[in-house]
């Protein structure tokens, strides 16, 4: 006869310790970019503990990858939980890794009370939600969303030069007990817990967020072209310098956009010059610009906004502009069933909670094109994340593994569908 | 009995356009940078030329290569003519090259013509002068000079990771026919002839530029460091963004140096963000100045406002900067009777001439130093270099050879001391 679930504190927060050494940089961060030995490494040990459970691994033709615990009725779609397991170059321990490992911890724990839960449940870890070493981030669940297909960005290659097809072979076969599944099975709902990455909960002291929705997200990649010219020979009315372009249009944009609306945000977080030489006026300037706004119709207006002005700028200093979109992710709302069931969870538990709207982008972003989705946050200290100072208390990744069970208890042990 | 020595035209070409096919780029130009295999192989058809010319070859510490035709009076130091093989990444054919390739046409036209010099006449390919491998260029000349000691940049790391000292004992070794002399020997006075990179000649339709000044230089690299933070989630008043702290500082920079005094050169040929993630928010920027006037007092002046306006606006974005000088090269002037014996060859020669400053460094700049030098311009199309669609006349690199030619004829044959 079965007992209440409890989450195992000792056992989570080992576990988080044990997927913090793979990839681990002297610093405290992580380095375990998407499809890398080190993500493999992170699959293979996750892998590992749930045939050790005698849990059944799956994996899709994107390598996002499933632990599934069997439910009384093996024909309902499953519900799903879980995050990702892939960082940043220079990332924390817990961005994706908590989720992931704070939703194993509830199949473990469900395991050792002998709950036998109506539906499945399973745990799911995305591939490449990062975006770092290839672009798009959130492949894993956009392709599983039917949004893109791998195919699409087969021929993609990653800042290190390796083809994503050639990554995405090797890391699934380096994973031959995980039955291979045809990509986006059906589910009943699917649940991310996730940490802030903002400072708004460790600031009001609420150890629970309930999302309620997604800014939208818009990635540019600006290119300025001008003339490479020798640096002491070439007057100011001969240059055609891409350099003075770029800082001009970055330095008008980050003065303008983001003190004119407190929700907006825009990023230049990657830039180049060719050739490159100290002595020569590059021949072009290459950044990337990372927009993003709750409203989808103020994220478009500013995205015409860095158009504009870097068309401008072009213009003033003689150099050919072009401008090409990597990502466009609309705003999402979550589904309020699925988040009065995150409240209830925290009031059963005595948890404070709050609503917010997420800042960064998620999984569950797509995933909630297919079915009922909510994500619950936990505060992370600073609300620094792609980071490696970033940092969550063990109490508050204890309460975040504690609503989440007690979410899946209601979601998928009664068999309530929403 | 020997005859009047003359330039052979087609050998000259020919030389040129046989040294453009090593590192030879798919645009035409050539990416031959220093100590590189591609340096090594360019060294090696030299000397290989040299010893079949029965011309004897040296390299010093640094491996500046020499080939020298002996004189009647073997103890009076030599005249030194040429300049550089090494190349920019994305370089012309005619940078360097041409100025070492016209010197060794010189030492084969005198022993065509049979001619015994009271002096020996020497031509260098000094290394390393782009400085865009291995910061800071001219390292051969300044070595030759006594400016700097190859130990003081043994442990320099390319940009592509090998260090000097390894890079620098190999291309030695390539060369075992080359006997190894102490550097900075004494020479009589030093003449290199060089492409303008500039379009002052080309404009004027002056064949030949008398070079009695060189600008002077500073290089400086300055480091924006903030905090790394997601770009989504953190507000404008939490950022610590060192890229807005970069391109505000470069757009001020470019809007007002260059404006202000036409005489002035800033330019920013290299910038890195680190991690270099599209969604994070940098932890750093770090970017090159070159800064250029022929007035050393106005050129510390604009080295004071770069360094003024960048604390500044580190400032004003809750950026720290942190700004190093890699290169201070002082301005140079020739000397007088150099420029009046190159005058005077050129009038010889019934080719018009007109005396220039010149905007580039050169290792003439160094040598000037040690003895009498003076340098010898050609005309470029539109003054592009440091670009592969760098491009000189046929007849513009027959006139300057001549000119180098009768210039050596006044300088060593009837050792004449100056």
């Amino acid at each position: 006869m079965s007992k209440q679930p409890e989450v195992d504190a000792d056992r989570l927060l080992a576990s988080v310790a044990d997927f913090a050494t793979i990839g681990a940089t002297p610093a405290g961060g992580v380095n375990r970019q998407a499809l890398s030995l080190e993500d493999r490494a992170a699959r293979r040990l996750l892998a590992e503990r749930a045939l050790a459970r005698g849990f059944t691994v799956f994996q899709d033709d994107i390598a996002n990858l499933f632990i599934r615990r069997e439910g009384r009725a093996t024909a309902l779609p499953p519900l799903l939980i879980g995050s990702h397991l892939d960082s940043q170059p220079t990332g924390g321990r817990f961005d994706g890794a908590l989720g992931t490992l704070s939703a194993f911890e509830v199949l473990e724990a469900l395991a050792d009370a002998g709950i036998e839960t109506e539906r499945a449940v399973e745990v799911v870890a995305f591939t490449n939600e990062e975006g770092s070493r290839y672009s798009p981030g959130c492949m894993g669940s956009m392709a599983f969303a039917g949004v893109g297909t791998t195919s699409d960005w087969a021929s993609t290659l990653a800042t290190d030069g390796a083809q994503l097809a050639d990554e995405l072979a090797t890391t699934l076969a380096a994973l031959p007990e995980a039955v291979v599944r045809p990509i986006g099975h059906a589910i009943s709902a699917f649940v991310e817990l996730h940490i802030e990455q903002g400072p708004i909960l460790e600031q009001e002291d609420v150890p629970i967020g309930v999302v309620t929705a997604v800014q939208g997200t818009k990635w540019l990649e600006v290119v300025f072209s001008g003339v490479a010219a020798h640096a002491g020979t070439t007057p100011l009315e001969f240059r055609k310098d891409p350099m003075s372009a770029a800082a001009a249009a970055i330095a008008s944009l980050q003065s303008s956009v983001m003190p004119a609306d407190p929700e907006a945000r825009l990023t230049v977080g990657r830039i180049a010059a060719e050739p490159g030489s100290i002595n020569v006026i590059p021949r072009s300037v290459t950044f990337t610009v990372d927009i993003r706004h709750p409203d989808a119709a103020t994220l478009a207006a500013i995205d015409q906004q860095v158009r504009e002005e870097c068309t401008a700028v072009g213009a003033r200093w003689n150099c050919d502009v072009t401008i090409s979109q990597r990502v466009d992710m609309t705003p999402g709302r979550f589904s309020p069933s699925m988040t009065e069931t995150i409240e209830e969870a925290c009031n059963a538990l005595g948890l404070k909670s709050r609503q917010m709207v997420s800042g960064a982008f998620h999984d569950a972003l797509f995933v909630s094109r297919l079915a009922p989705t909510a994500m619950i946050f936990v505060p992370c200290r600073n609300g620094i994340s792609h980071n490696e100072a970033e940092f969550v208390t063990d109490t508050h990744m204890i309460s975040g593994a504690r609503v989440l069970l007690k979410v899946v208890e209601s979601l998928a042990i009664i068999g309530q569908t929403v």
